[in-house]
């Protein structure tokens, strides 16, 4: 078989190993050549592809971060579009099938393409983990330890300066990031987009530890958190400043300001933004990763078009593209209580 | 509830972690303290106990490796001869449940005293992941990351002197640790107990690799791996050098001897040893040992004694004993295969 | 000999390894015990102190970021007027000298006290590592390590994305941090504060970096960086939006904003804030800090008072205070010529 | 003018951050284009050489082990019969000088081809900081930065088990990075092969711990240790075992069997090996490193041959080759003196 492969949407850590795994076992196992398309699914409209050989330069993407064949979103309805581009590329390859490897919109994609006789299997890709169908997708883990290790050096700041510090993580649906990173680097509170939080609450938990002769508080936030209705606290959108300039306060900003005015104390924040989402992967998304660019390999010849591989578990199976794409995986409940009983 | 709580086995890095989450949620959710018994089963007999509280103390302890309660292996039959002893500490201290952390020995300790009338929740700890009825145990995540680090930094070396290289991990009976390091890593070749190694073969794909042009080859041995019978290799045992001393010399040095001379090329060894089961947790580790850790206070408290807390998919569940130490649980063949895609 | 020790200014990792030392020296080597105060010269003045005894906590220490002393900055004069209540104290503890670990007022307080009898040794810390007098600072590889392993992460998203990014590090008057990092870690443009920025020249070199046919570009930014006059670019100061909430917008974002105006491309800014002055020390900071804890302890006991420890090549020499304090240590012009060949 | 560039001698981190810094600079400063050579001084001697083009590959290779040219060691004597073979290869390509990225061997080889007419700009590498002239070399910290980091895992290993621990690290002929990674990592005992060391005394610091109430004792021990006349212990050569196989017994081993015999106690050990000198560099070492490649490229246009560049403070200077390889620069007594303080 002749196989296309692309990568969309944002940038993962891991996104690489998927690449590397599905050349080697589509080559080594299958005697199958690979051809990448570069910049998402542009790449396949606009027939920007490059031969992927399985040689030491393939190897070696293993450790690297982002994707060497670049990535880009692609409105779906210009992708719908553009079915007739994409059936000449694929011809003008000879191409058999496609490895997509993107989000909830690339899933989808995928799915409409294997409807429409273009044959995919989809590659789940979500540093937020918020797709469902998989216990877990690559990059998480990364971005998890990324931001645990940050907040595992703000302790010792915070506590040596006596101060509340407020931590902003990724996450504009989904909490994950959040409540892992908080569970991994010991923080008194955290607060996600699937609770809204209460600002009094947040201070009394921090008032509280300082009562006991505690020196601070580390209370980390996922982007997307936002205030309870009727709380004392509602969150502003961005705005224009006097100079005429956009401005764009994130929620961590405003919730340092409120807090600083309840608690009369020095309360500072730390974005951690893009850094989470790139370089070498974890130990456990470059498995993760490795696995899923072994099975997309298996899949595609086994002809599973329309599913996407996903974790169960410890072993990667074949699961319906409805299934991951059919509702935002968040934080349930008593995923948060469970955590909750540490705050403070 | 009175709670008294124990590490035994070999360390493991995310034991404080558990013993954190224990306290912290026993002392805020259910107002029961927990104190701690040294070194293992014996601190148990001969009532070497610590109060532990819920302060800056406890809360420091997440990011350390070790076991604050000290740890130590006691024979199984000196246990249960020891029974009137731990009748007499549970009673001294009124305690209502013990939380015991450990592996195989201790799960079925927990499982005999419960039957005995000395209500135990258990915890599974094993570094090399062969305890059944968890999907994974904490410490694993940190020996996977601290080897796959290790040979991140070999790559560059064998490169560099063009020269193969064997890289010796924990695991005795399960291949879990060489498995996931070596697909981590980019290993050329991965070598588990569970399926025993043809020295030729081994060569046989080193080789293929030179003749690609390739510089280098890497091969992850776990220390129990075994060669095939009738092979050209048998492993010898440790014996008494010239000099009347001991000798011991592991399975990846006898196979750099074997390699080294049917390939006639210069073979190096690395025996990672102790560092692997030491130091600060994975955040991975760390989230899976506190929800261990919480997930045992509600345990205890729910009565499900006889029972281990574990990992199926993304949730804790409890599980009897039976299941956890029923057998070993070792690497299934399609999972290496899974890995053999990606060899040489 | 008694001996005091306070610390004080920012939070700087190595400060405990630097107080462990010098607890350890003075005992094992003078049999003279220690005594830190809290909260930097406030702990002096008002006499909150603490017996610091070399023992496995104090050992411990040595990988932990902050201060186990606490920190706090004193207004000098405050300090000045505090001489009574400072003599007092030493006078309650017999003390025969003190150890201060600070920045340029802590080591210039430790030159007066000096002067009015109470002899001081000073260990000099800035994280900047713009202190005169010494090579190097401890806390200073810290901070570079930390920002350079982020600037990693980032050029791979950068990549992935074909963006221009900016990074903002610490270094208000002197750009060290910027530099070394910038070097560290292949940046295609360092701005520090002691060379004007020309906005339309980053741009430049950015655009020619797309011209060449790569795919993104990374400049690191100093927080004190300034525009040259009469640039297209001046930085507006910290103003109020029009909700009435203070609004600062670093030099980071403010140039994000003008590169993306002139460039026509997406520019995004990260700011690595606090997370640089936190947690863990890298192994050369924990050396330095430990040699300058050691040799602090032998300074007071030879009676170097008025002095500070300093790193010159490989040795550790004594230094009188003007020399260190005299002039902020800046980026020489040579030495940012010599990172400037590898712009672009 | 044209460059030639060659590594030799043992792989060390940051070896690619020369070369490329030298590339760039030879390029971007002075128009200079840049050929390496492989596989060290038989590259020369051979005539296999490669372009090295200031492109994004090698911008990449800032922040990877090894060297992308390859190294090899070659007997001096061969070297200097090779010296019609090296004109030619120099001839051949038009180049107007070199340099050379090497030990104590390749300085010399520097030295002498400069003398016969064909000059050479030295750059000095050595992973145990043991060449004079510098103040330090690139490698080092990164060494003893591993070093440090599994040394501390290995601290709660120890004591949670109450063991003594013996860690092997490198250093033939000097101690520094066991006394660097000794320090960093709050070893109990350091030894060092420029003091040589009785059995009996380290045992009697191990012993002190263990009466102080301290569980364990770690000793760091660098590879080419041995111990005083007339103690208790002689190394043992390495010898052949009752089965005919070769046996070597490090150090670290022998003296493992020496305190677990008198201490009656649980010794292990743990041999850290080639994980020492590969992988990605620290930032200190990607920063001296990318420093000696700028200056090398000046260097050469500034006609400094027969010199190597070195750090001298704050500053890379240049150094008459003699001056680096009259003596090995080993430990100073006082230096060894200043940790000393700390062990026990």
């Amino acid at each position: 078989m002749r196989i296309g492969v692309l990568t969309a949407g944002g940038d993962c850590p891991g996104l690489n190993a998927v690449i590397r795994a599905l050349v080697r076992t589509a080559n080594s196992e299958y005697d199958s050549p690979v051809l990448g398309f570069q910049d998402g699914w542009s790449g396949l409209v606009h027939d920007r592809a490059v031969p992927l050989f399985d040689d030491e330069g393939i190897d070696r993407i293993l450790l690297r971060g982002g994707t060497i064949l670049g990535t880009g979103r692609l409105n779906p309805d210009i992708l719908r579009g553009s079915l007739p581009e994409i059936r000449a590329t694929i011809a003008r390859h000879s191409l058999d099938a496609l490895v997509a490897i993107g989000g909830d919109g690339t899933l989808k994609a995928a799915r409409w393409l294997t409807e429409n006789g273009i044959p995919v299997v989809g590659v789940p890709k979500t540093i937020d983990n918020d797709v469902g169908g998989t216990d877990y997708t690559f990059g998480f883990d990364t971005a998890v330890s990324i931001a645990s290790d940050a907040i595992d050096r703000l302790h010792t700041t915070a506590e040596s300066h006596e101060r509340v510090m407020l931590v902003e993580v990724m996450g504009r649906h989904a909490g994950w990031i959040a409540l892992h990173a908080g569970l991994a680097s010991g923080a008194h509170m955290i607060v996600i987009p699937e609770v809204p939080f209460d600002i009094d609450y947040v201070c009394k938990v921090m008032k509280r530890r300082f009562q006991m002769g505690e020196a601070y508080g580390i209370c980390v936030v996922a982007e997307g958190a936002t205030p309870v209705e009727g709380s004392g606290m509602a969150l502003r959108e961005g705005g224009t400043d006097q100079f005429g300039h956009e401005v764009f306060t994130g929620v961590a900003d405003q919730m340092a300001a409120a807090i600083a005015e309840r608690m009369n104390r020095d309360v500072r924040t730390t974005v951690l933004g893009h850094i989470q989402r790139g370089g070498t992967p974890t130990a456990y998304d470059r498995v993760l990763a490795t696995r899923f660019g072994v099975h997309a390999a298996h899949a595609v010849h086994r002809g599973d078009f329309g599913q996407i591989v996903a974790l169960r578990g410890e072993c990667i199976e074949m699961v319906p593209v409805e299934e991951a794409v059919a509702v935002l995986k968040t934080v349930p409940e008593d995923r948060y209580r469970e955590a909750a009983c540490l705050f403070g």
